[in-house]
């Protein structure tokens, strides 16, 4: 296989493909569109999973787990969920594979070992764990319940790409209970913005904090607040959503608590969540022509520190001197990869590296030794440096923060150049046809009119902006009043 | 519900599934055989994962995501794997629901939406793991492959207990590719090590390192190592096992390396895991008749403050001495919880942490601010004793260490005291009847024998010892000649 990628300029959907698979991020597997993470991949999962995880401890959650299957009946207690998720999902009927009689070596399914009634694997856990809070929650004590689980989910999508959309998936799905609405409210806002400082923070992704319109939200929930970003090719990726419930999952499974003043009251739901189509969305931000680039706050190996030797003597003078500096970085928190592997020659090991991402290269050889240097090489722009060895561990550091902060600038750079205030539809259409990004446009509040733009332009409204002023308009599309503009874009 | 317990004497498996339940552990769920892990339970296994983890990564392994799913048809490829596990499975056989015509307001599968090939949900992933490392595996350069998963697997049992026998449950699957026969059983016996590492150092669990006889083999190995434990009713757990798979796998899923001298072979594979099982050993290796008892190393709260108070005045003074000692402790890495909630009295608090085995209690009046004191209770021992405020961080920090140890030596003489060397039949009968525990016995070797003592005694031989001695000795059962005493006891 050519490591070479194709550009993003000619097929960027094509350069994402081929970058996943060479990066040794995942593959697609035997089983239709399910994946394998492979462990580079899976390594950066593990990293963004820590962060986040303390990030809702930090805010009084706890894990938890439930089943990961549902039975058919608990799907129709919540009638829009249901509609929503119950139908595309894989379905287990049976409980039994037996030896075929009609040919030998072979299995099929135990006719005799149907179940009584099916189960679905879980496209979300509303309704097994609503059936479970029932349970838990009797008083105004009990509350708030404030549970995080991380888990694989299963929906059973007819096109499937690698870490985007695939039929299953990892994810962690938050699911709160609360006793008055104001509360559930500011619970799911909070999730909107944990998840927000995280894209922003550890994924240098900057993202737009909005709500859904009515069409876009969550099968069940009154509200979705979403985290959009912005991805290379001007298409919007949703990164995140929380939801506000409302009652309809208490009112659903009967969820009732005892107040402080006695009275039996549902309780208010939240639930939020994101998943594995984040590392889908990471790439898609930083990565450029020659490979992935990834945020120093998320990489597996944040420095590769390559020998450049002749023999085996230089290469153990090299290797003492690493020895040191490598110590010196790791007490600094910094995880570092040194290759002194010997069947690969030094320019594969560049190349392996600048493909997979890795912030800092740092290259060594008898020369520096005598000189007392190292070479320093950064992804992001491809700088290469000669640094003291005296200096390169805080050179080093300093050059992480720096590499994390110009992703971060570069990126929101784009999505200033790739947002576009429109007020005309001819000019809606042109952007969204030449340019592509974010186009912000007065709109109608309709969602008829919202499905006649998405017909002539296969733009969605991604969302209608938390900080959106007040600003009097007429709708691009019907010319009837609109007080606020709201985000289109072409999405992922 | 009352929060006594069923007396461990008077019916040992009823206190089990009653502390089970309020300790707030786990619960079953509305599918049949599932559980729900509550957040305290949740917790234990958090840090089970974070230690065990730690543990792989040190000796070389990386993480990765393979399917849920397994297609029927890789089952098939190998046979005594397919025979052991692809039987009792959740089979899934259609990927949509739909309105039921018939029943408005309820779903039914869609008779259109049938798989071609049936997906079984991953008993154990052996079988997609190895399809997918012929990917993977070229040259003996890609030599050995080190991975571990963290995931779900779903075994259709027919007799489930919370956390020791559930149809879902969690674990960790560890799979790797060797280039040589020796390097694939040095690696096998390597993760039984880590294993006993964990149970003794971590859970405060001894056990015993041994192999499994061929009929209590993991299906498809050629040789299974196990770490056996001894529950306080004088039944063994199985708590670990790592498995030589010799060439099998490699030969059903034709992986093979080019060596270095440029020859085509076929890799050497293990498997290794434990699951949330283990919560259920720990569980019955320590608690008592007033609750859970938890080893402080994996303790979700290792230390749990209540003031005692009769006014607000006296609760504010109390919680500013006790916000210096927790700093204090948690500098130590210590986790602690100040449970000042006005909703509970002091003595609800105090049956609460007893119940879920918090290792240290620490209490705090009015008085005790006077006399700059403390009281310290273990829960271990239930021992109580007034310590000075000034000591009472190291007091607590060494008081902890010595809990684990109190716990690790009370099991281990527990064990000492219920392992019994027989040499006639009739005594095996006795003492698995009378006193359970290991018996100690030559056996014949055959699996014949090894039946019919089951049948007799329902004790099945739960391993060979690896440091068993070679012995001249004749077998229990037939008084045929054997090398090696073997240690039987019924099991969970």
């Amino acid at each position: 296989m050519s490591k070479k990628l194709t550009k993003r300029t000619e097929d960027y959907s094509k350069w994402y493909n081929e970058l996943v698979v060479k990066a040794d991020l995942a593959e697609n597997s035997a089983v239709r569109g399910c994946m394998v993470i492979k462990p580079y991949g899976y390594a950066i999962w593990e990293n963004m999973q820590a962060e986040l995880d303390k990030m809702f401890k930090e805010t009084g959650h706890q894990n938890a787990y439930f089943p990961l299957f549902v039975p058919k009946s608990l799907f129709e207690a919540e009638e829009k969920n249901a509609e929503g998720f119950a139908k595309e999902c894989a379905v287990v009927t049976h409980y039994r594979l037996q030896s075929d009689p009609d040919n030998p070596g072979k299995l099929r399914v135990d006719p005799e070992a149907k179940l009584e009634e099916e189960l679905v694997v879980r496209p979300t856990s509303e309704a097994i764990i609503w059936s479970t809070y029932k349970g838990w929650i009797q008083s105004y004590r009990d509350l708030p319940l404030l549970i995080n689980q991380w888990a694989n989910v299963v929906r059973w999508e007819m096109r499937t790409r690698l870490f985007l959309r695939t039929a299953e998936f990892l994810w962690q799905e938050g699911h709160t209970a609360h006793a008055t609405k104001n509360e559930a409210v500011i619970e799911a806002k909070q999730m909107q913005e944990v998840y927000a400082e995280f894209a922003e923070n550890f994924m240098a992704m900057p993202v737009i904090k909005g709500f859904k319109s009515e069409s876009e939200r969550f099968a069940g929930a009154e509200e979705t607040y979403t985290i959009e970003a912005l991805m290379q090719d001007g298409k919007a990726l949703q990164a995140g959503t929380s939801h506000f419930l409302g009652q309809n999952f208490a009112k659903a499974f009967d969820v009732k608590y005892t107040s402080k003043e006695g009275k039996q009251e549902y309780v208010w739901a939240t639930s939020w969540g994101v998943s594995t189509r984040l590392i889908g969305g990471l790439i898609m931000t930083h990565s450029d022509d020659l490979g992935l680039v990834l945020p120093p706050k998320l990489a597996p190996i944040q420095v590769a520190i390559i020998p450049i030797y002749k023999n085996q003597e230089q290469l153990e003078a090299i290797s003492e001197k690493v020895a040191e500096i490598v110590k010196e970085l790791r007490k600094k928190g910094i995880s570092v990869k040194y290759d002194d592997r010997d069947t690969y020659r030094p320019g594969a090991k560049f190349a392996e590296y600048e493909l997979k991402g890795v912030p800092v290269r740092m290259a060594i050889g008898s020369r520096d030794l005598e000189n007392n240097t190292v070479e320093v090489a950064r992804r992001d722009t491809l700088e290469k440096q000669t640094v003291s060895q005296d200096d390169v561990v805080n050179f080093i550091n300093n050059l992480l923060e720096e590499i994390q902060d110009n992703l971060f600038n570069k990126a929101i750079d784009f999505r200033k150049e790739h947002t576009t205030e429109v007020t005309t539809f001819d000019e809606f259409k042109k952007v969204i046809k030449n340019k592509g990004g974010f186009v912000s446009a007065h709109w109608d509040g309709t969602s008829e009119t919202e499905e006649r733009i998405k017909e002539y332009t296969k733009a969605s409204i991604r969302c209608v902006p938390n900080d959106a002023k007040e600003e009097v308009g007429v709708c691009v599309f019907t010319g009837k009043p609109s007080l606020k503009r709201v985000l289109f874009a072409k999405a992922y």
